[in-house]
């Protein structure tokens, strides 16, 4: 073949997933790998799933400098991947799974992240309109995390459809521990994370202006979104329960009958023509809802909506794995289609569950 | 002493739990203990749990007809509390922690269990104003299970404050799995829910319309509540996320500058004066959110409150456990009451964590 | 291509996993998917894990009597496999997950499943000295299970090898709870196996003769092992700790000081070189334990050993997801060999982690 | 009631269930609360199970030179209560939680542990016979811990009644991560342990000298035994399952016909006999395994044993709650011995289950 991808950040969860899905990918070779405080270390000392990678050792991050790659996905830490980028060969192609270049509005990243905003690269979220031909002749591209892909994915085709009143959205999104990343820290331990749900950063959570972002460019006007992470005992995987009031337009041209002017049939079918032929979403049919399990290790969103008629809101759930469709899975789909490979490439739909 | 207390239902996981704090209790004996289908069986064989009631037998629900105890708890599934409660002898003491008497609405109670309304009892959450007083004169009293408690306790301040509009409450609640009862169904084995979140009866959970009876008996007007509840991979637990708009009253006499008229400390103050004195509800110091395995076998409720002035939001979050504060304690704190004993007593504020 | 592959007992949880793993294999084709009580059902009804398969439904088990596949796997209960076997066209490749055509000895096979015994295929276990040809050239093979696969690999090198003193194994070993099936036991449900472990049919488990015949078959004298299985709080993955007495042949050589004539190196050699070349064992570098997640959705055995010189014991731990090399994966590299594809065509040896 | 408590060590997970049950105690109160890093931490911070301690705060470890507390627990990592318990006031009574205490053998200490040994306690197992006594009189007691209590529990009226040859014995015990306490390590993430098995320090954990020296000293000779530490993922619980030959005594007199000269009844009355009257040690009737679950928060040891013929195995199984028998509930039970109390006050025997 001859494509060659270094990982930068390849000792984290986030670069863990993406040896796993690049091991399994038939047109990219894998280079340099490069961590931190592991930088030395057996690469199957960290990732001992990864029996493969057997005899491979994390160099440097700095030694990405001289890489010879093709490609270089940054799975850093937010705040960490545009130092590393300024440092790389020109003419490589870069995919940032980290924060740094997702927000457009430098004060809201300053707000949200502090530092300097190191600017704006392609979103790297393909199923948005117009999304897929931008990803593909960029040679820089933001793949959006978990929260944001997970909230997105099921609001974005409501709010570019008139469908819900943009203006008090409410969003309650919970995430497995690898979500937290893997540094040590005594609530992420084991011992205090299981058998426990928490609420945490209610009302400030660092991917809320991501999200505004996104909804509001779809919507055409600024949203307003409540969103309430939750950490949930389990490694991987994001519910994320998303709520709005059906639009005055919609409810006013009631022809079903609901008092709302939409059913769930109306707003799945807005889903379901937004995702038409689309490779890793599934709105699901009528009467199941999106399971967490049902996306392990799988590049595919799940999504169910209905109308809450007694208490005039659409709710709309999406599922995804938050170390593939959330991280290293889609950061692969952007690079697919910046090579010029198919885009499913070493890319499945199917989770691993039970 | 001389109490002796019965107990329906006593193979399930709320009548299990009930029988550790009776267990506990040194003001309560317990008497007969029945069951349906695990009639004759040991109870250790159930309940291994509880080796101090090695040697116990269940009986049959139809033996409570003659039975000699004072109380009786009825750990029933929804629907079968009445048909039980109407055998008991003349006089004695009943605690339904089923919902069979818990909806003033005949209709409700029809759209949300189906079959007849068996009447009301009174409503055993001691925390609502003028609720202790009238359990304590009370033979009759329908403990609220795990969502009612959880969602109630979190928003009634509010809404009986005006502190926030009643017209559009959302909320997402997560439970663990005892919730859903001991009967085996394949969505509930281990292999199934372990790794997995999933939302349920979105817009349609029977839980609804009681915490919708009691948020609009407090805010004095019909409350409108979107409510999703989530399945957990936990044993036990329920975290309820409540949001909802601050009131225009409080917007108009915004004193502290965040556009709504109303900040955190505004919100856990209302909080903390509702519930100063109780044993068993505790507003967090600031900063601090609810978590599930915090109460854990206690009693306890936790919550927490804050703004999120951006998206223009009340969020009030609540941690319960669901066999306790939701279902078996609450029984027991009802119990005590209706007993003349002291209110705590058998009950404990303390979790058992990690 | 052309290779077509029907499965009965599609619905539980090996032939989920076998479906998972043959959607991701280029040769072979997904045929009749047949089930029994899920005859009739939407095969993502019962696997949402699968969008791929949405539109699929399961048909009848005997309607696999006219299947025109070109192999058929059976992911039955042990017991049912025989009787369906018997009704398939002849000249079909068969691959059974199930017990029936394990055991040799009838009286075996009867004190451990009851009923009349079936007969004997070629046992499907490639890792083992001259297996591998034998699977290629038959059409029946027995592929074993998980606790079986998970010794054998761990203690075959040491008995073949004269190495440990075959009269007295003892092993203890703990399996994910999808090892129990998907029918819904009370026993299995969430609510019970999370926060759990415990020991069953302690020195009476049905898998015991298989792993005895095949030690002593490779110990070239009958072996005794006392087998105690746990069941553990996670989907799944099984840990087999497996210690033995080194041989007195080895003890009496005593190069090395230990007092055994064994140490860790010389252990880890004989399994080092036994599975030479193997793409689905590996003998971790020394130092690091066999971890059940590193080996979720892989094919691939862990194993570590050491000598215990204090206790005179050689321990040898091997880890498996019990479900893939434990099931469906061995029962996939089964069929490539007797297809004469690629041996881990479809299969990986990365496991999904965290 | 006038006695005092105080605490080293309160802000790890042993000294969190040693408050917890404090708190429950009628007959001591809790005095000073000592943390090393969390000195000047609030309690509630990092125990927010523990309401009823809102507004402590955390000492120094160095200020219970001045405790006028009448009892002191030393709930330290190993190595470090020596030293503390060395500045401690005259004539204070003083549990132990840690190792440090209880070798009688230096070179056992410093093989295990490291650095100097601090002399030896009376051992803090009141059902060992002889101990209760010893406890009751003595002013230094070191508890012991998790993996001690559960196999010595087990297997000492095996060995004490000559029932088993003690020269090969074989356990595999596998521990809740909370064994592992709380300070921040990856391998101890939620995201690594859940889902997760793994083997550890195998051969050569450091509590197998305490084992081996009780098991010795009432088998009356020598013991050998092989010990395999297991990391199961859940917060509590130990499962031992212990293994032993049959003594050639207990063959030559087989009354049973079993070629063992024993079966399972003769083992679980040997059991039986021993712990009559015991109040935290249950020997469960027939075919019923212990759980882990079953004794979560409990003090209690739950207990079965067989006899595997086949295999010339005797296996007993042991669950309990790591941090409450295996700790901070035989600390106590212990303390109520020196103390004078009722041996079981503030503390329970049924476990929080499901």
């Amino acid at each position: 073949m001859g494509v060659t991808a270094a990982v930068a950040g390849a000792s984290g969860y986030g670069g863990g997933e993406l040896l796993r899905l690049l091991l399994g990918h038939p047109g990219i070779e894998i280079g340099d790998l490069a961590a931190n405080t592991s930088a030395g270390a057996a690469v199957t000392d960290v990732h001992p799933h990864l029996p493969d990678l057997e005899g491979r050792v994390f160099v440097d991050t700095e030694a990405l400098a001289q890489t010879s790659a093709d490609i270089v996905f940054l799975a850093l830490p937010h705040g960490q991947s545009a130092a590393v980028a300024a440092t790389l060969p020109a003419g490589v192609r870069v995919v940032d799974l980290g924060a740094d270049h997702r927000l457009h509005d430098p004060q809201a990243w300053q707000r949200a992240y502090g530092g300097e905003h190191a600017g704006t690269w392609t979103y790297g979220m393909p199923e948005l309109p117009g999304a897929r031909e931008e990803i593909r002749v960029s040679n820089r591209v933001a793949a959006p995390g978990c929260y944001p892909t997970a909230v997105s994915l099921a609001l974005v085709p409501l709010v570019a459809a008139g469908a819900v009143d943009p203006s008090d959205l409410v969003v309650v999104a919970a995430s497995g521990t690898s979500g937290a990343g893997r540094s040590a820290k005594t609530n992420l331990l084991g011992s205090e994370v299981m058998g426990d749900l928490t609420a945490y950063k209610v009302g400030s959570h660092q991917h809320r202006p991501e999200i505004v972002q996104t909804l509001s460019r779809y919507a055409g006007s600024p949203v307003s979104m409540s969103f309430t992470p939750v950490l949930a005992p389990m490694p991987r995987g994001i519910l994320a329960t998303c709520t709005a009031r059906p639009s005055a337009e919609i409810v006013s041209g009631d022809d079903l009958g609901t008092g709302l002017g939409a059913d769930a049939e109306t707003i799945t079918g807005i889903l379901r023509a937004f995702y038409d032929g689309e490779p890793f979403v599934r709105v699901l049919p009528a009467g199941r809802w999106p399971r967490t399990s049902s996306t392990l290790g799988s590049n595919c969103v799940h999504l169910q909506a209905t109308v809450d008629a007694e208490a005039g809101r659409v709710v709309v759930v999406a599922a995804i794995d938050n170390l593939t469709k959330g991280a290293a899975g889609q950061a692969v789909q952007c690079a697919n289609l910046m090579l010029g490979q198919p885009e499913t490439t070493g890319l499945s739909a199917q989770g691993v569950a039970p």
